[in-house]
């Protein structure tokens, strides 16, 4: 028997102040919607939420719920699909995740299991959520101590990003952000890496709202270049051989190493250090082009270096994401800006590779702490709690 | 953004005495795998299961657990999760139900939530499970005390129907699954129904499997005509005009109403029932026909009446249901043997409509009641704790 699925959605990026309100009560339309959404995200827009919800008539509620990475378990969701029931949504109706990746995740997984799966919309608060985990179809909860481990495919009915909602995020979501962008434009688009690595400062200064317009910009072409790379293979089924697999090798491991203290995007800049500095080790990439990456990604005060990088849990990170790749390694490396290849066997990968790119980012690491830079950010990091 | 998924099994319905063994171990051929079963069914078949495994060297291991009614909740989905998990199952690994319709509609949930989606496959135990439950794609849970509230849609790499397993089922479980495949007659297979009809208390005593294959016959028939009716509109996203809905509009409130004491096949052929009494009131089908209709079911043991038929209620499960089918009734009623229509609109069925239903269903019962036919059959009932 053949079962064929085709869906689609759009992921509407807004450039005036707020655009959410409109084109949220227009996506909501004549359908019953509950909106999940995080006690931060109510406290700075449920107000604004609420209003438009009343103006507009549609047949929206709000449920505020406590969204953190230690809430993001299969209880959880179970609460979203209880109050779904309570709220009498039938498989017609709509949830929508008000928030950043955990709240979109969440959601995501609940609306796939509700009633054996009905429509939900992700309106992403946060950076990551707007260029990364916002966007796309996959949901994942918390499992067995692993991050993610179990989860869903479900594309969204549509996406709503308003680049506006960035301007109450703290600096290191900012920060956390600006790693996946990186990520799309040194493996895809030189000209987005050369905006991002000019603007960058500028950006974070204005949290993507310059007047000039440049940070949604650099946000629509992120999402741009996201999905291109998806749509083909966006269940995963046709390959595993995936270019927005770059920075995702080692970063689970590590997140999970620091006691889930390091947060993703700064994770995923070491990954993305990790892997260019293997390329380096492999002549794959030129050496000051790997150097062009690392000095961008020292420029948004992202680390490049961790304590953690211990070429055994690093190797063991590599196992482990084989595994989940059906045994082959597939790890991302650049060979330009805008380009990139895998490595696709896991043993390619050696103990002394791994050790050689360590040292080089050791090396590295120690040069610019003389010059007092990317440690005493690194040191902030654990204290931070955000508004995810 | 478009997301294409395009995936197709095989139903597989073997001849031979336990063809499993050999179809399974192809089945799992390089994966890993771990079957889940019930206790009743490794007493009865797990010898001969680990047997196969160990002499065919494939990588499985089973996993026995309660799986009935009442433990299919998203607490099972996880430690089905869990034991996969220490199984060390990647997302090239395989779930394999081996039991009845709850086994396969909770390892339907856990692999599709596990790493996002892993590969499962379904050996239906039962004959509901072989005809119906075990077959499609639908996987679900009990949740906020509905039956079936979360779930989803997740098509099996592969299906293996063994006829010979019946052999060990007690007679309620034959008479559920004969409800199915009456389901199926009456709306599709003339042919089919007539051999229903003529073979039927054969059938029974010799659990499906006669001498001359009728048994396996009409399964096979019966999982044809499931399968032809699912293709199209396998997720449910073409149309909610299913004619495979023929005796489920009614019945999960009945089962609902019975304490989970009335079994799923036994409700079937309530619905089948009353949905044949009130095509008859509304002349959409010849009286005699209908009356065709009652009278097979009377001749399985199966009920056509239930002191449960109380109007208000069964008008409260047509609006529940028009709620899940997008406002739409859209209840199944045979038009003649092998076909049906759809009464589409919730205000076609008046209560007027339903209480005369009702008294055509009561007047018979009352009839043959005098004669000793169904009620000695319905006071057994609920007393019965099955294999699944």
């Amino acid at each position: 028997m053949s079962c064929e699925k085709l869906q689609s959605y759009d992921v509407i990026v807004g450039n005036e102040v707020f655009t959410l309100s409109g084109a949220l009560c227009e996506l909501i339309a004549s359908r019953r919607a509950l909106i999940v959404t995080t006690p931060t995200v109510d406290r700075l827009y449920g107000q604004r939420l609420r209003r438009c919800i009343t103006d507009s008539g549609v047949d929206a509620t709000v449920e505020v719920m406590s969204l953190t990475e230690h809430d993001k378990q299969m209880d959880t969701v179970l609460e979203i699909c209880a109050a779904a029931h309570s709220r009498g949504l039938a498989r017609h109706g709509l949830l929508v995740a008000f928030g950043g990746g955990v709240c979109c995740d969440l959601v995501t997984v609940a609306s796939s299991l509700f009633r054996r799966g009905i429509p939900y919309s992700c309106v992403p608060t946060t950076l990551v959520g707007q260029v990364d985990a916002g966007i796309g179809l996959k949901g994942a909860i918390n499992f067995a101590n692993q991050k993610n481990y179990l989860g869903c495919f479900a594309p969204p009915k549509g996406v709503l990003v308003d680049p506006t909602l960035l301007i109450s995020l703290p600096l290191l979501e900012l920060q956390s952000g600006i790693a996946e962008i990186l990520k799309m434009a040194i493996i895809r688009d030189e000209t987005l890496f050369a905006k991002v690595a000019d603007h960058g400062a500028q950006l974070i200064a204005s949290r993507f709202n310059d007047a000039e317009g440049t940070g949604p910009e650099i946000i629509a072409r992120s999402i741009e270049l996201m999905l291109s790379e998806l749509a083909p293979n966006c269940y995963e089924d046709r390959t595993l051989l995936r270019l927005v697999d770059f920075g995702h090798t080692f970063s689970p491991k590590l997140e999970e190493l620091s006691g889930y203290h390091l947060r993703h995007g700064l994770a995923v800049a070491l990954d993305i250090s990790l892997s260019t500095a293997i390329a380096m080790e492999l002549t794959l990439i030129p050496q000051a082009t790997g150097e062009l990456i690392f000095e961008t990604i020292d420029s948004f005060g992202l680390p490049t270096y961790s304590p953690l990088f211990e070429p055994r849990d690093l190797q063991h990170a590599a196992e482990v994401t084989a595994n989940h790749r059906a045994g082959a390694l597939n790890l991302v490396v650049p060979t330009a800006i805008g380009s990139g290849t895998f490595i696709s066997r896991l043993d390619e990968l050696t103990p002394t590779l791994i050790t050689a790119a360590i040292k080089r980012l050791s090396d590295r690491q120690e040069f610019s702490s003389v010059q007092g830079g990317v440690k005493e950010f690194a040191a902030q990091a654990p204290s931070f709690s955000g508004a995810r």
